[in-house]
Formats: C-alpha cells, structure tokens, sequence
C-alpha cells in the first residue's frame, strides 16, 4: 500500500507518542517533530507508511539512542494477555465452529497496539467482541471459506506476528493447526514500538508451538527490501501465509502472493484500501 | 494560547485539506505539505496556533496565488443559515430568557466550521441542541451570569466574527441588544478557510445592526500584532468584547482582556486549555 496524505498527520503523532515516552521535556519532543518535519520532503508517497514509521523511529534511535521504549507497555500486554488465555481457549472449546472462532479471537487481539495501556478496555472490547459471536462485529472483508479451504490444503505455515500482548492470541489460532502443520512464526529483529519481538513469542509460549524467527526489520511492517536473506528465501518459498496486523498489510498489500491478511481496520485510510469499514474485523486475501 | 505539540499534525491536516480544494493532483498536495514540513522547525510553540495557520495559508496563497478557496463553502454557509434564521428566532422568541437562549443559539452557530458541507448535519445539531433547552450538552464553562451582568452596564460591544454562516447566528445575539447598544463586528481583512468577511456579514444582514469593519488580519484568528492600526485602536479601549470560535480564543486567551469567549469546543487540546469538554458549549471570560 502506497503512504496517503491522511497517513503524514498520523507519522507526527508517532514521533510524539514516542518522544514522550523517552522524556516529559517538551523542548525536546518539539526537536524530534523537527526531524521528522525534515524527513518529509525527501519521502515519497510511493513508499509504504512503515517505510516512513521506519525513518521516524531512526530518528528517534539517532537521537536517544537504540532503547526499547514500549518495553514495559509491551510486558504488561504479554501479562494482560496471558491472564485472558484460559478464557480465550474456552471460547473455542464452546464453539461449534473451532477454527472461525479461533480466527476471530486472533483478529480480535490485533486491538492491543492502541489499548495496552487500559486494561478494562481490552477486556471489555474481547468481551463485546464474542457476545453474540461477532454478529455485531464488521465483517465486510472476510473471506473465512477460502482460508479455511486453503489452510487445509497446506502444511507449512509462515505466520507474520504483530503486536506484543496479541501474540497469545496468535497462539490461541496458531494451537489449531500446529499439530499436524509446521508453522513459522515471524517477529521483529529489533525493538519498534511494541512490535513482537523473539522474547514476546517466548513470554507468550509460541516458541513451544512454532519455530520462532525474525524477519530482519525493525520497521512496523514487513518490509521485505529491509528483510534479512534468510527470511526473505523462507518467505518466497511459503504457500500459506498469515499476516497479522495494519503495518504487516501496508507493508505486503502490493506484493500479490495471496497473503491472508487479519487485522482489525482502525484507520479509515486502510480500510477505504481494503474496502472495510473502521472497526470492522478483516481477514482478505491479497 | 501557546501551540500544543497535538496541533501540529493538525496543521498538516489544514494543508492537505487546502490543497485539495485546490486540485484534485496529489503531487501538488504532496508539494504543500513539503512546504510545510520546511515551517516547523523555524515555528516555535510559544506562538498561537493561528500564527502556525497563517503561515501555512500563506505558504498556500504563495504556490498558487490569493484565491479565496473556501468561497463556494462559505456561500453555501451563509445560504443554509439564513433560511435557519426564522426558526431561531422563534426559539429566542419562545424562550424564558431570551439573552440566554440568544447567547446559546450564537455558541451553537459556530458547530458550522466543520459541518458546513452537510446540511442534515447542521440542522440535526441545531435541533438536538434546542431539545430540552440545551440541557443534554456540556456546559462546565458557561459564564453566563457574569456575561449578562457585565453586558448590562455597558453601551459598547465589540464581537469578533468567526466563520462564514454562523454570522447569521451572531446575528440573531447582536439583535437582542443592538437597539440601546452600539455595536462594531469584526471580520477578517482577506480570505483565510471559511472565516467571515465583509461579505459574508453584509450577505446574512449585519451590516444592518452593526458597524461591520475588518481587523486587518488574515489569519484564522485575531492575532493582535498583524492587526490594523485602526483595529487595535478599537480593541484597546474596548470595554466589552465578544469572541467567536476556537481561533480567535487561541490567538486572545493570553490577553488578560476579560474578553467573553463563545465557542463550541470541537478540539481536545483546546477544550483541556479552557477546562471544558469535547463537544461542549464555552462561554468563557478570560
């Protein structure tokens, strides 16, 4: 997917979500908004918006150096998730289509990136969500029977993570078919915003259920000219691929290799892209 | 008011909307936007918004020359309020306390900046506001009793304008006490998004009730040092002032004028400033 206009507002929100986290100091939150301003001009909108999220955050590690910013906000949605696990699972137990709920949970956890930090919110949203099983839930882009029937057909799964904290809901899908399929689970190399990295999938028990790799990109999106050889030939090779989140799909929307993308559309941008509505939960294959 | 760092990608917001009712050619958006990216870093946050704003517009005036963009909104504006104004009339004419439900009708009015393209929309809101005399909207800054005091002992009023279409409902306030008082409205001196000018005052009949005469500015807002000599002069000695909408509140709240603030909160950052809520009416002295 192309970066919109509508998207150059939200990459400055980023960069002062993040410059608060690193300091309280407004001099220098302003100094970061100034980089990034400078950053503009020389990005085209032919670029995919992870590509600039990407830049941003280089500059936030140019200017702070390589922390880990989301590091506690990513603990407790690890924490936060774990703890609703038991509950997740019944779900599915209780459910006379096991793998539609299991999709709809992995979708529904794509909610955490902007919901870490209130507790009561995600539960609450988990909570609406299964009520009525997801009738009340946009699902104008969801093309569950051919996943379904394609999943079936494969047995080597490339699973491209999110988010911390939605990774145990991943594992909630991941438990359906790693029993007879060989699934790959695909993370982040180096910490950007609270992208999943190896030590989430390892908190969250997926290396238990997968093979757990990274993808080579610190970007918040798999952006595969960033990706490391290795990934990129296991990619290239995959016949089925889940890819979770916004980032993942802006990323990968163009590459035509009939990825099953499951996100929640939170931007109106994407879900215009995908043919969504806001909120809705969107599994499309693309 | 100083710039919050949240208005920021809000001013790319401005840009992206200016450029488009320039041109539907999203290479020339992406050129103002760059233009503005250039701003930032020279823009402190000690300045008021409206001076961010001005810069911006100007920047827009000086890619594509003076064109007063937002004409056809504004028209649009002043043609759906002035067949509202016979029913607003009536409401005041219903009404206990004519002054109040005057000052409410002129706060409302000012929900037209952002809702000017969608004639149900502002109908609807009027509506909605008038059912139960405005008791299901938020009023946590609302001075009125202060204001009506105030207005009292005075024979002068200065009302600063704000957007084309609400003058109708400015108009329906200043009629309460344009018979024992002199009153002076204020527009803006050239086209700035859907601000009144002359026109727009003379087109809804103001001209009629008040002296109508321009500030000299042509920033979203009244920022006093680019103001007129002659204006300045007015304001100075001015003993009660009237000021309409949210830019003219962020380029005057430092004042220390006891200026009366009337304005619908429609941004976070401003209704946290004035202590109101998103969504309330403000009738603010500062």
């Amino acid at each position: 997917m192309k970066t919109y206009l509508e998207c150059i507002p939200c990459f400055f929100k980023q960069a002062i979500e993040a410059g608060r986290l690193i300091t309280g100091n407004e001099i220098i939150h302003k100094e970061l908004i100034d980089e990034v301003a400078k950053l503009v001009p020389e990005f085209s909108l032919n670029a995919t918006p992870p590509e600039m999220a990407y830049y941003i955050h280089r500059a936030v590690k140019k200017k702070f150096g390589d922390k880990d910013l989301y590091k506690k906000i990513k603990e407790k949605s690890n924490r936060m998730a774990l703890e609703l696990y038991p509950k997740l699972k019944k779900k599915v137990d209780k459910s006379s289509d096991r793998l539609l709920s299991a999709v709809e949970i992995a979708i529904a956890g794509n909610v955490i990136d902007y919901a870490s930090e209130n507790r009561l919110n995600i539960e609450e949203e988990i909570e609406n969500l299964f009520k009525e099983n997801f009738v009340n839930v946009g699902k104008t882009v969801f093309q569950y029977d051919d996943f379904r029937d394609d999943l079936i057909k494969t047995n080597k799964i490339l699973y491209l993570a999110d988010n911390a904290g939605e990774v145990v809901f991943d594992r909630v899908l991941i438990e359906e078919f790693c029993d007879e399929k060989e699934v790959t689970y695909v993370v982040r190399e180096k910490p950007v915003i609270n992208d999943a990295l190896q030590e989430d999938a390892i908190t969250c028990g997926v290396d238990k259920i997968a093979r757990v790799i990274s993808s080579g990109v610190e970007s918040p999106g798999t952006i595969l000219k960033y990706c490391s050889k290795e990934f990129l030939e296991i990619f290239n090779k995959a016949e089925f691929i889940i890819s979770k989140g916004q980032g993942n799909y802006e990323a990968l929307s163009n590459t035509g290799n009939g990825i099953y993308f499951l996100f929640r559309a939170k931007c109106p941008v994407i879900a215009r892209h995908v043919g969504a509505e806001v909120g809705d939960i969107v599994l499309h294959k693309g």
